[in-house]
């Protein structure tokens, strides 16, 4: 059977309610984006750490390979950010040395911190610039002004919440979707309250947060093929998001030694980690992810900078143990596969 | 619609595959059993903490309300409960002194560990005495021989799992049926291997055991109402397991202030801790579960035997701030309701 058409599908002119997860940090090429919209879904570009020059050639590519709307996701930054200790801050970036000598490269020994506003006021230049039809937000609720300008020229709006109260506050601010991201998930967690209060599993989170709004939810994590769209629909989703799932498709643009370990990893191995970012996420537990369980991380995206030289090297090196390996719970699930036959599951069934 | 036969209500010679679960500490009464039995659903007997005299008259009564089949629980006693270091043992009875003051109770001092192990063979003992029909065990997997006892007078054995890898071992051990407990379950955690193994979202822990099991699968873990059932079943479940949606019936042996407490909480409320019995489960937050976070609870069930008192006179208080409110993720849906009625809803949808 094929997915009927509903308000979502109808609001984003998509044929399947699916949506390819904005995985930031690489893994969503155009490739992966425009084969998923082309399929009928709504493919997501991860921006939150692009820059503007990076996110208009991005768009560029992805509307040479498809016509069908696409949307790009952005990070809400944290107004908190510019407090750091500098103490603290040296203390981190000391004990990171050990892995840059290990693995041969830099940490950014600069306490200087990186303004992550004026980021994201470029990124929403470029977007209003480019009409993106579809714009997502995590970590938070754009400003009524973003809403505003987003609203007048016509982009849907989406924003992702991870526990009831969010899903209302997001609906209050008029967004036109509402993701709900179950403790399932890979990746960051959304949350923009306090982040033990957003660890609600899909089961259980996707009929709670369907109940407290009108607005059509989508529900991520922990779906990987057509059982679990049936379950989110049958829970109240409206749409499901799904990131694992697309990581090992070929268009992605996850590192090969990445794509190997989901293909070989279990539902037990991924685990919460504030070791990358700063900000809670789940991925395969590795050595340095168990390393830094006891140190206190940076906040976010101050950690994620410090230790971005890591996870390169080491992508380069095929050193999994210091890669963030994000993945979702049902990791069990994922399979060698493109975007058209991955689609062609979730569509048909299997 | 009314959910259809399957192997799993064959085999267990009922008409709707709906479990309550086998909650204990006195809130699985022969009433709240009898009436889901008599629903067409599977009543269980908590007995994990009772002696086999309390079984005896449980059993006797369930009896005298219903003549269905019925399922009672007990708990795999734990191999290495005796090696408990005495003088933690002491710093942990002399922290908990000041809440057994500020309660105007008791805490048992003596260092005697209780003897888990012949309880647990009495209640065998005791379950294959009255050819009880069903028999389910959490934290582990039964012996052989008890195995082949229960097996010799018909009675049907069921397993909880909390991953694939314990699923897969219930399998090979012969159990009939297999509870998987996804991680917005209220109450203990039935993992029997490390801890951190167990906290699978039911969204992706049912379709990665039901692919890895040939064993029917019974969906535990956030499902509230017939969306839940209607998802469970999506993803491979052939039964499901409600327990906080049974609390709040009119027949739960639930003290009256934990009911209220459940019919007025949010799902961001609940919380993992070990405070209560030294193993992991989920409950609503409260000033003992928070102020005890940091301490160093002694192994499941000493640090349950340690909190007895302070529960029970709390109870009797109406002290909820140091009662273990278990519940589950989905705890917004809770009802004052009968078990008539709930049974009603589960089965025809709402």
């Amino acid at each position: 059977m094929a997915w009927k058409q509903n308000e979502l599908t109808e609001m984003l002119n998509i044929s399947s309610p699916i949506f390819q997860a904005p995985m930031a940090g690489g893994i969503t090429t155009p490739e992966l984006i425009s084969e998923t919209s082309n399929c009928g879904g709504l493919g997501n570009l991860g921006a939150g750490y692009m820059s503007s020059e990076e996110i208009r050639e991005a768009i560029k590519q992805i509307r040479r390979l498809t016509d069908k709307p696409f949307g790009v996701n952005l990070f809400i930054p944290n107004e908190r950010e510019d407090h750091v200790d500098k103490k603290e801050l040296t203390a981190m970036i000391d004990y990171l040395l050990q892995y840059g000598k290990e693995l041969g490269v830099e940490i950014p020994v600069s306490t200087q911190v990186k303004n992550y506003k004026s980021l994201y006021e470029n990124q929403i230049e470029e977007i209003l610039r480019e009409k993106v039809p579809v714009v997502s937000f995590t970590f938070g609720i754009p400003d009524k002004a973003v809403m505003t300008e987003l609203r007048k020229q016509g982009s849907i709006m989406i924003g992702t919440a991870t526990n009831v109260k969010e899903a209302v506050e997001l609906e209050e601010s008029g967004v036109d979707i509402i993701v709900a991201q179950g403790s399932e998930a890979g990746g960051h967690r959304g949350t923009f309250h306090k982040e033990e209060t957003g660890l609600i599993g899909s089961i259980a989170l996707i009929p709670q947060v369907a109940d407290a709004v009108r607005t059509p939810v989508v529900a991520a994590g922990g779906i990987m093929d057509a059982r679990g769209i049936t379950a989110a629909m049958a829970l109240g989703a409206k749409g499901v998001q799904l990131g694992t799932a697309f990581l090992t498709c070929k268009e992605s643009g996850a590192a090969e030694i990445y794509k190997q370990t989901l293909l070989n990893s279990t539902e037990e191995q991924t685990t919460f980690t504030k070791a990358f970012s700063g900000k809670l996420a789940r991925g395969i537990s590795n050595r340095f992810i168990q390393e830094m369980a006891d140190q206190t991380t940076k906040p976010f995206p101050l950690q994620n900078d410090l230790t971005t030289s890591i996870r390169r090297k080491a992508a380069m090196l095929n050193q999994k143990d210091f890669m963030s390996l994000w993945a979702g719970q049902g990791v069990r699930m994922v399979k060698e596969t493109t975007v058209k036959q991955l689609m062609k599951e979730l569509i048909l069934g299997k």
